[in-house]
């Protein structure tokens, strides 16, 4: 009998690298990770992924001839045309050639996407997408991104940066200045960091509030301070989460009107607040939406966390072979 | 020598059907139109575009075994999966088999979708989006409407919706009532319609202008006259320019950061103006986008006018043959 097929995932971050053995159904039979070793602007990297598979096959007294290959994410803007990677600041690569170098190390074929696009691509195939060939993965960290999917496929535009969803301008005038150097993009209204500003903002103003209570114990609030408080229908912590809302809402409406999309997925540490965030999320994009474009759309919590992008790695190997 | 094979692209509309013979480069071998007869909820449309189809190939003297088949935009929503139309208002048509009903009545194999995707086709195949396989087709009318092409192919939707940029939220507050029951779409701020009650509310105001004096003389103001005043320079009709360009410039950003596209392209009676609407888009889309997606992005004028739909049939019907 033919030994199942497995893929590799790798999930590449500033700290560590996710890597995963996937099989053919895109269940993980193993996952492990090694650290980022940043020396020499990132030049070992790719030779460490190779002995720590060569490793992890021993282990698994696993044959190299029986791995499909590689599926890799890399933080920064990719060049599709040869699977390079054209700047990831975090890592220190500029015009690295990641698909070239990871193929000669490894003698495995290697395909290469931005890790907000294989995190998506893994929550279409075995996460909250799954069924779905048209959605939208929002990631609601530090800062914001998403993945944009379209008839089954990641829409990369022509130079790498569709999805860049944090800067949609949500404040037209006179917003708070984001990372980008504009002002009133989406990001400076709905992420992490948003989110604990505008408590850190407010809180004093509000004395009853549970806010008020947990900066006098600890000096800081956190945006799990505030999801915990809006649960418990703190006033000052509920009014937080609905500019929140209503700023993510009323973007979402658009990318959904212009999209008509399955679901759309959210994902990232904010996203843990569940429905105290879904909640009123989906209340707004019902007001600002198209009731039939509201109909087809399901909005969702991402079920895949840190598994998303070695899951979206296999994914996009076993497509780039035509093997799914 | 093998006769070139042609396709037919039909275009169907309230009043007329247009329909053209195209060669396998997208050029236009003859075109012409019948009337839409919307007698028995449009019943006869399949029978009467069949009948001209025969009659325009004896005029050819061309052979039916030598068209490849037709590809027929309709306007309402359409089922891609049998290609039936759902609903198209304007024809009288309800879950018509469109497809199945022309195949019938022609024995060619035919191709669906809606006339604003066509159009979005036909200019990526051989308009202004010619080369460009990631661009939006927006057409600024009496409404606004847009087909949106993402890796070379239509995107749909989950419903057939996806393309309502006219429904986008412009203005968040305190707008205008839109068609579709709600206030501030963009289609309320950019369409023709739009940009003549802008004038007409505010003329008034500004004896000064070129528009009042007109409105005086005819008792109307029209979109056409608003745009050859801004392009005398005229201080109102400039201001109404703006109003409408900052809207449509913020809108296609957010549009621009989301897909990352590198055409958009502008159709519809208001693109008639031509550079006057353009400049002025052009610099408030560089002031919301981001440097890296402005910098991919070319903002263009759709350049094939009525023809679009039906060299986008064609393009339509060699795509699902596999032929391109």
């Amino acid at each position: 009998m033919e030994k199942k097929k497995w893929t590799v995932g790798v999930d590449l971050g500033g700290t560590s690298i996710k890597m995963a053995f996937i099989d053919e159904t895109g269940a993980i039979i193993d996952k492990w990770e090694i650290g980022t070793d940043l020396t020499d602007n990132g030049a070992n990297i790719t030779r460490d992924i190779a002995n720590s598979l060569d490793e992890q096959l021993q282990k698994h007294a696993h044959a190299k001839e029986e791995i499909i290959g590689i599926g890799m994410g890399a933080p920064g803007f990719i060049n599709f045309e040869d699977g390079s990677v054209f700047e990831a600041v975090n890592i220190g690569w500029k015009n690295f050639p990641l698909k070239a170098a990871l193929e000669k190390a490894t003698a495995l074929p290697v395909a290469v996407d931005n890790d907000a696009n294989l995190a998506a691509l893994g929550e279409m195939w075995k996460g909250a997408g799954e069924g779905a060939i048209d959605l939208i993965c929002i990631t609601l960290g530090t800062g914001v991104g998403a993945g944009v999917i379209i008839n089954g496929q990641i829409a990369h535009g022509i130079g790498g940066m569709a999805g860049e969803i944090g800067h949609i301008t949500a404040v037209s005038e006179g917003g708070y200045l984001c990372n980008c150097g504009r002002t009133g993009c989406l990001e400076t209204v709905t992420s992490a960091t948003a989110i604990k500003r505008m408590a850190l903002k407010d809180y004093q103003n509000h004395p009853e509030s549970k806010l008020y209570a947990i900066y006098q114990d600890k000096q800081d609030v956190t945006t799990k301070d505030v999801f915990d408080a809006a649960k418990e229908e703190d006033p000052f912590a509920l009014s937080i989460v609905d500019e929140v809302a209503r700023y993510l809402g009323e973007a979402l409406s658009n990318v959904a009107i212009l999209l008509n999309p399955q679901k759309i997925v959210i994902g990232g540490g904010v996203s843990l607040a569940g429905e105290t965030l879904l909640k009123p999320v989906d209340h707004y994009i019902k007001a600002f939406t198209l009731p039939g474009v509201y109909e087809g759309l399901e909005l969702c919590k991402a079920t895949l966390g840190n598994d998303a992008g070695v899951i979206g790695g296999a994914w996009l190997i076993n497509k780039q072979l035509k093997r799914i």
